[in-house]
């Protein structure tokens, strides 16, 4: 079978592509660049199974162009659609941001498997289309949805063309809504902001926000494993999972005082005094996963061990030998 | 207080800007005439309080010039956000639809509150968010939500930009989730259709579907009096409303046996076999307007009376004396 994987040389890709090769898939990435990089999929441009290409899907022309350009690997039979603007102040400070890296990649990845009928989409989905729910434990049908960032808007928005695609041509949907995701290579995210930080003034260490932000964090390592395991057993046409750690999270305080501990000893902390980060940040929520815990996954690593681990990785990669 | 509404020479606008008329405001109408006509704002042209123009708010210059060359009436402190794309089959065939006239004009009213600090935003949104959740209750925390139409989707992506957009800047949104709404001036729909039909063939009425589909419906000026009782009465900075008749719907096969006694008596009626009328077709759905009713509104007329009456005022406008 033949695999596209959107935002491919992102994050999340540089897990998950490594899965489909090993069971034998061939892969077609496409990436803009404009956060991954070449580098996260080097490794594997020597296989006769794997495709890389450069190009914006928010063109849609150009999408279609790639694509022909690899016919001779056989017609796509899924596409795991990853690619979207991850960064969420610059999609607060520009809605435009958003709109064209994350709905209008969908919009066209849409169109694009109408066009050549390929049947499955696998979405990365977001814990942010939840908005602001306070104490309230999110289930996947917990409304209403209001979003508090164009990102989780742009997301809920590609969830919403998903399931009306369903309707009219796709076979098969599943939606994972992500929870904070950490490991390598980090591109983004507190984790990497707090060790780049500290490495360039390792005596103090300003977070934004006073700290009590609270969030659910899984490693990226078991995020991958927990989609392949839901697309072998989830049995509807259209779908959603949370995805994420069995516990409620950890505190923003506790990911800085981690950092500190592993990266700079004896730093000082100073805290902002707002229970917001930024604008369109969410200063906790509590993320079920009993849906996912049903189907039969569980994570083994919880909120505070995957950062633990983050923590170890992000600083070697930001300290290579 | 000058009033900004888009879609301004539509079906719902038609109504809603008498009554804001009425109320000694200042009323911009635009609309880019892909379905409203301007014979619809012909009444309100001669007031020195009433503006029409054509301009495509997809057309984000187009848009901010058009606003520009107002500006002699004062600054808007509040949109009216009505432009859509009506047609769900349209949408369907080509989802460009939905993305330019459903979307695009949300997400550029949204740019133009936030330049202009305009502070208030009424949206239209739909029942079509929900999707075909069958019997279940939809209340507005109903979730997950799954539109089965590009209409839906855009709907509820719109609805998403919106609260993301509160969390920004917005003063206050209204979501308005609306039923099938009939009445006057009629542009589209199931009763226009079947009058049109009957009046070109009056010996028989073909239905689409086999006319099990049960939905609400709720006359136009309930509708803008329940929108105008929500905004005088509402009290949190983002909210959601189902607007609804109080009982469950009637059945497609009712409609077209209602319009036939009215339009050509003794027409035969023949059904499809089909449960939905078409792909993207919410078969029947049983609408929640609970939280309404809390809030101090009620109807005045079940589903069965506002069709009744929507059939005889559209029968009249197709009938001209």
């Amino acid at each position: 079978m033949t695999i596209l994987v959107t935002g491919g040389a992102g994050f999340i890709a540089n897990t998950l592509v490594e899965s489909i090769l090993s069971r034998g898939d061939s892969v077609i990435c496409l990436d803009n660049l404009s956060r991954g990089t070449v580098s996260n999929v080097a490794r594997f441009t020597r296989k006769n199974s794997f495709r890389f290409s450069t190009v914006d899907l928010a063109d849609l022309d150009a999408f279609r162009s790639c694509l022909d350009s690899h016919v001779d690997l056989g017609p796509i039979s899924e596409v795991w659609h990853l690619a979207a603007n991850s960064d969420i102040p610059a999609g607060i400070a520009d809605p435009g941001v958003d709109l064209r890296d994350t709905f209008m990649t969908t919009f066209n990845v849409l169109r694009v498997m109408e066009e050549r009928k390929i049947g499955e989409l696998l979405f990365a989905s977001s814990s942010a289309i939840y908005g602001d729910l306070g104490e309230k434990e999110l289930t996947e049908s917990t409304g209403p949805l209001f979003p508090i960032s164009n990102y989780g808007a742009m997301k809920l928005a590609s969830e919403a063309m998903i399931t009306a695609a369903a309707e009219k041509f796709l076979d098969r949907a599943l939606l994972f809504r992500f929870p904070n995701v950490v490991g390598l290579p980090a591109t983004h995210g507190v984790i990497l902001d707090f060790i780049r930080r500290l490495r360039s003034d390792p005596d103090h260490l300003d977070v934004l926000g006073d700290g009590s932000q609270r969030k659910s964090y899984l490693h990226v390592t078991e995020l991958v494993e927990a989609m392949l395991f839901i697309q072998g057993r989830a049995a509807k046409k259209v779908d959603v999972f949370n995805i994420g750690p069995s516990d409620a999270g950890i505190h923003v305080r506790d990911i800085a005082r981690e950092t500190v501990a592993a990266v700079a000893p004896g730093a000082r902390l100073k805290f902002g005094t707002d229970n917001k980060g930024w604008v369109g940040d969410v200063p906790c929520f509590a993320y079920s996963t009993a849906k996912l815990s049903e189907l039969g996954w569980t994570p083994k690593l919880s909120s505070l061990e995957a950062v633990r681990r983050a923590i170890r990785e992000i600083n070697g990669q930001e300290n290579p030998p």
